[in-house]
């Protein structure tokens, strides 16, 4: 599929090289504006205007919609007022709100401008509501109905309205503006009898959200309850507009690709990697690199601490990397596992209690396996085939028990911090692998001298 | 929201204690199916038959659908023949085989011997299709109409056949089982003349996906071209079912959880984390954590054969808790930047050299202010706070270079890896941080001594 479509993807720049453009013409009309977006994206600058022009009006805005914000604002400053206004009249007044929030000042006041008045209005109102909430995904696009009406008057009512509206396919009904209840088409057309009234037809047990409800909620419940749009209500419950299941599709991609990226100790980015510059990437990422370079001090000073006790006992140094790495790679399965299931919605504060009582029972398996293992690895290899008579039976059980306690350790760690930073509304997916292995670094790196200590009798 | 529904939840759970079924049902009626299941999910096992017959028919099919497995098996095993019949009636037939897939082999016999011919023969088509395949996500109930209907006889039979249907708004024009084009029910009504035949309304540039294509490509084509249904068609383009934008978004949560688990170093869980037994969580944690510390070997391996210039130069062994930290931090910030934009699609194998050239120049910049800023920290804290006499301008410089080279390799390894697995069709998810990490761990050492002998000249 990918493979077959960069080959047209190349047929098609050759193409307009070659100013093919009638045939080129001929050939877009056929295709879907998320494709020819794609190709705007390979383009070089000067060509964007000419390719875009060869599009029929209604397929140029659709195309519009789907391309990355440097081709938009590139099209737009080429635009004569005329063409700009074209292509907005044609836009769904969410995809519009979209744009005006990407493109800089100067090209949202020409954007504004040009805009019908009632457009206008929808666009500031949509701006006004804060950012990732309902109120600034929705569209105020939405086919509403009377309770009074018949399926019949309904129907003729869709077919007058509908062709402006992004989903025509759940109706609200509504009185005095309020929310009264949901007709779907396929209600409408199934109804045994057209006389049927609309309030007699209407589900009135109503799941919808309010402008400032976070926009991962939205999507969750979208995606819970299978809808195609749910309704968007203000504080006095009146229908103020609708997110559609496609805007909820791209929300969920991105606050995945949010929560992965500061699992990786990130700063969380606006644009695909390609697209991102290396001064991008240099600022999202060194913070935290900085930030755990420096906290690493403290690993520091705990070996600085116990250098006399590593000098004597020289075999202890060989093993500090490894159970440094165990203890993070521990900690770090907990966290994200927590993290993720804190996204879904599958845990809550008041599920601590269950989950420290897992993560032990985890852990004592996991750390007890691990450290049998261990102990078996050291003697075996490290001991009889490659000949480190450093090590003794004492060294040995101190690595095993320093790395059982350290699993152990690490996992509360790596389930406690990401329930604890959602109680205080932190973002859980800061407590990620990073940080955890930060602390559990300085952690392991005690246990293990205390062990020592405590074991060798030094 | 979240918890409201829980009070809700418990006053249900309450008067199902205290027998006031008649109210209890009265509120159970005006509920969404997906919020009834979470009801069944913190219900004790002896209650759910209970509850359950309160149900009407249709939502108890509906609710039935939403249930975790165990609980679905529970009522199965509790159900007369008579019972399961009418549950079985009324589900989608793709719900119906997902059901299939996850009961034991006992519970399966019952289900297909109940199930209605039709239906039989739908799910053994689509249990014969690889796991997470399109064929495997489909239903095979759809609105089928043919190229030359009229409008109004196109709503005349989507209104006779829609009743069944997962989906009518999409609807499906096949002549001799081949798949000619699509028309939406919005298309249809908002058609000026109802006399119109389908083949002059349809859309012909058709995108559809077979069978075999993996679900994770289906769902990023919904998602891409906002559609709320995908055909599904044969090898001989012969229509075989749909696809739909629920199943869509089920698939991309569940991928980027499987993705999240692996980047964390786990096997993929089948099930929730507050299900999942402590038994099934190690399973799926004490691969990775095996694997990686016994591979720490050789990172003692380098320690123990650099014993000797350690014990000459002890500050030396202070930083390296930091240095493989920084290390594995940098390694695994572009890991997973790179794993992410391949999974969403964004990157492809012919494009390593844009990213090794970005990769080396965010390095680059990042490990020099890194470096610069550890410079300063050890003189700064180190040396004249801490007092760590130990510490010469030439250790200090040491750990700078060494810190510089390790961000620059650990960057390169983070991004190529993941590209080599997806170029030899391995999960590029496999190469995220605990695999990088034990890389760079082993990497950042043997560059630290090396630039150790090399300056200090040990």
């Amino acid at each position: 599929m990918t493979e077959r479509f960069e080959i047209v993807e190349k047929a098609l720049v050759k193409m307009l090289e070659d100013k093919k453009y009638s045939t080129l013409k001929d050939i877009l009309v056929t295709m879907n504006p998320a494709d020819i977006a794609a190709i705007f994206a390979v383009l070089e600058d000067p060509k964007i205007p000419l390719l875009f022009r060869l599009l029929p009006k209604e397929l140029a805005a659709e195309t519009f919609v789907e391309m990355e914000p440097d081709d938009q604002e590139l099209l737009i400053r080429g635009f004569s007022d005329n063409e700009l206004k074209e292509v907005l009249d044609e836009l769904y007044v969410d995809d519009a709100a979209d744009l005006v929030e990407e493109m800089p000042a100067n090209v949202v006041k020409r954007i504004l401008r040009q805009a019908d008045p009632e457009m206008r209005k929808s666009i500031n109102q949509i701006l006004r509501y804060p950012e990732n909430s309902a109120g600034s995904l929705m569209t105020t696009e939405y086919v509403s109905l009377r309770p009074h009406m018949t399926v019949e008057e309904a129907i003729l009512r869709i077919r007058r309205q509908g062709v402006d509206k992004e989903t025509i396919y759940t109706c609200y009904v509504t009185k005095d503006r309020k929310l009264m209840g949901i007709v779907t088409v396929k209600d409408l057309l199934l109804a045994e009898d057209d006389e049927m009234r609309i309030e007699d037809l209407m589900i009135t047990n109503l799941i919808s959200v309010t402008t400032h409800t976070d926009q991962e909620e939205v999507a969750r419940m979208l995606s819970k309850y299978d809808f195609l749009a749910l309704p968007v209500v203000d504080n006095e419950n009146r229908m103020v507009g609708i997110v559609t299941f496609d805007d909820a599709m791209e929300v969920m991609e991105d606050e995945a690709t949010e929560d992965i990226e500061m699992m990786g100790g990130m700063l969380p980015s606006e644009k695909t990697y390609l697209k991102s510059s290396v001064w991008e990437l240099f600022k999202n990422r060194i913070p935290w690199l900085m930030l755990l370079m420096v906290s690493a001090t403290f690993t520091g000073m705990i070996i600085t601490g116990f250098e006399d006790a590593l000098a004597a006992q020289a075999a202890l140094t060989a093993f500090i990397p490894m159970l440094m790495g165990t203890g993070g790679n521990s900690g770090s399965q907990s966290s994200v596992t927590i993290i993720r299931a804190l996204s879904l919605d599958e845990l809550k504060f008041a599920d601590l209690p269950r989950v420290i009582w897992k993560e032990i029972r985890t852990a004592v398996i996991c750390g007890f396996v691990l450290a049998l293992a261990c102990f078996a690895k050291i003697w075996l290899v490290d001991k009889l085939l490659l000949g480190n008579q450093e090590i003794t039976l004492m060294v040995d059980a101190v690595v095993c028990v320093a790395l059982f306690v350290t699993v152990l350790l690490a996992k509360l760690v790596g389930a406690v911090l990401p329930l604890a930073a959602k109680a205080v509304k932190l973002d859980p997916a800061v407590m990620a692998s990073p940080f955890i292995t930060t602390i559990v670094d300085a952690l392991s790196l005690l246990i293990y001298f205390m062990v020592a200590q405590l074991l060798l009798k030094m």
